[in-house]
């Protein structure tokens, strides 16, 4: 069935207040668009899980840096309201950048400590964008339940931290890394990558995999698989290393020593393209 | 009748609950505490407009700089409560600090503009504390209407501007000054004054008066208005100056020409003690 396309904040409070009446609880799943098997776990899950499913198709640009790839963003609508639709989505809200940030906008969230570290240090202002644009969305739907990707595992971190900080009513869900057959995360950016680009961007999983070998082999030491991630990166025909860190889940801060819990995060660029992954690791006996 | 004291957010969430569930719609009074009769009228109207009265008392740290009042800021709980009953609140949210900031905590709202002028300026980073606890209680307490006072003009259009900017589901009510009987605003700093300096603070007023009648007279000049109202404070014994403004009630940006709606603004120290007063002047020729 057709979802209903919401694109004023009062169309789509409407129809989450009509489900309310009838007692159905609300899901959430904020994507920028261009939507992918990703994307399609969360708005299952969410179907699995909720009452009313409600999408959000924003390409927000409080979150891209001034040399980023906002404008050339893909924005293929027609085809993720049909993804929508076969997902059982029941309303996908799609405002414009204006209904979002009207004339004077001013208001943003800052999540201290977590937005400044990796990700954050890589794009200045990403996160703040994030947060704000993730908050409005919550207060515009009054979702009972959101779903993220961990394969955005620092965004994840954030929209918790600020969730618990914030008191915001809503539960959050962050559902597994979907992956192709040879590993390598889903991402709407892997569409700018050329046939070889795709063929070596398999390299940031395998990496991943290294270092989940090494630590159940029982290396502790951050820095020696820090160094083996960095050398599988750097021997990759055009991959430029942007970060390979080994941090607590919690506060993304570098850990040393490799404890119970790890995460293993990389961000790696090919040409202009820029990828992510990462693999939260756990040695019952670190 | 007593009202419910709740010191928890489970436990006032769950009052707010149960009175949702009966249909009653909920007002909100946010407080410091030291509570005077121009919290009382705020405490009034909710009791006129909504179902359940919710009142928060909650000295906040963040809001406070390093060199401020928040150590000595009078904390009379019992007094509080007992005014809180007579105003008939239905349910009183007491938090502690760990509750409200609680380990690790992170997350700041921030009103870029609005925040960085006059109060902001003489009290750095006031503003975002205040938008941030304010944002947690409306989150908390998930009321439909909030009441604040004109009397902290600018915080009132500063949580204006982010419940507009985020999108907040929560209506606000902007509550008339208090004065006593010779014109001086209610603040629970007043207490704070010895005799002489309480006897001179009524300047503050009158200047404000003054400032009234200039423009009621047809001048224009902004310049010439806050001359007058700082020439006023200047010769008053004890009183030091601040900031004497004639802003944009919407933006607090000063303005040279006054048009036909203006916000006069003034903060004055006696000692140790700083008072704010304000008066918004609408001129229909202006």
């Amino acid at each position: 069935m057709k979802p209903v396309v919401a694109t004023s904040i009062n169309a789509i409070r409407g129809a989450v207040a009509d489900a309310k009446k009838r007692g159905l609880s609300v899901g959430l799943v904020p994507t920028m668009g261009a939507l992918h098997a990703g994307h399609v776990s969360l708005l299952q899950a969410a179907r699995a899980e909720t009452g009313l499913v409600v999408a959000t198709i924003f390409v927000n640009p409080t979150q891209f840096g001034p040399h980023e790839d906002f404008n050339r963003y893909p924005r293929p609508l027609e085809k993720d309201l049909e993804i929508c639709g076969q997902a059982g989505v029941d309303a996908v809200f799609v405002p414009d950048v204006k209904t979002m940030y009207p004339d004077g906008f001013g208001t943003y969230v800052e999540v201290h400590g977590l937005q400044d570290l990796w990700e954050g240090a890589s794009r200045p202002g990403h996160f703040r964008g994030v947060a704000t644009v993730v908050l409005k969305l919550f207060n515009i739907v009054g979702a009972d339940v959101a779903y993220f990707g961990q394969k955005d595992a620092q965004q994840a971190q954030i929209i918790l931290q600020m969730v618990r900080d914030l008191d915001v009513p809503i539960r959050l869900r962050i559902c597994p890394i979907v992956r192709e057959p040879d590993g390598l995360a889903l991402s709407s950016r892997n569409q700018y990558l050329d046939a070889e680009q795709r063929r070596h961007a398999v390299v940031l999983h395998q990496a991943l995999e290294h270092a989940r070998t090494l630590i159940a082999k029982g290396e502790r030491n951050a820095a020696v698989v820090q160094q083996a991630l960095a050398d599988r990166i750097k021997a990759t025909p055009g991959a430029q290393l942007d970060y390979a860190a080994l941090v607590d889940p919690q506060t993304f801060r570098s850990v040393e020593r490799i404890g119970k819990e790890v995460l293993v995060a990389l961000a790696v660029r090919f040409g202009a393209t820029r990828l992510i992954d990462n693999l939260k690791i756990e040695s019952p006996h670190g």
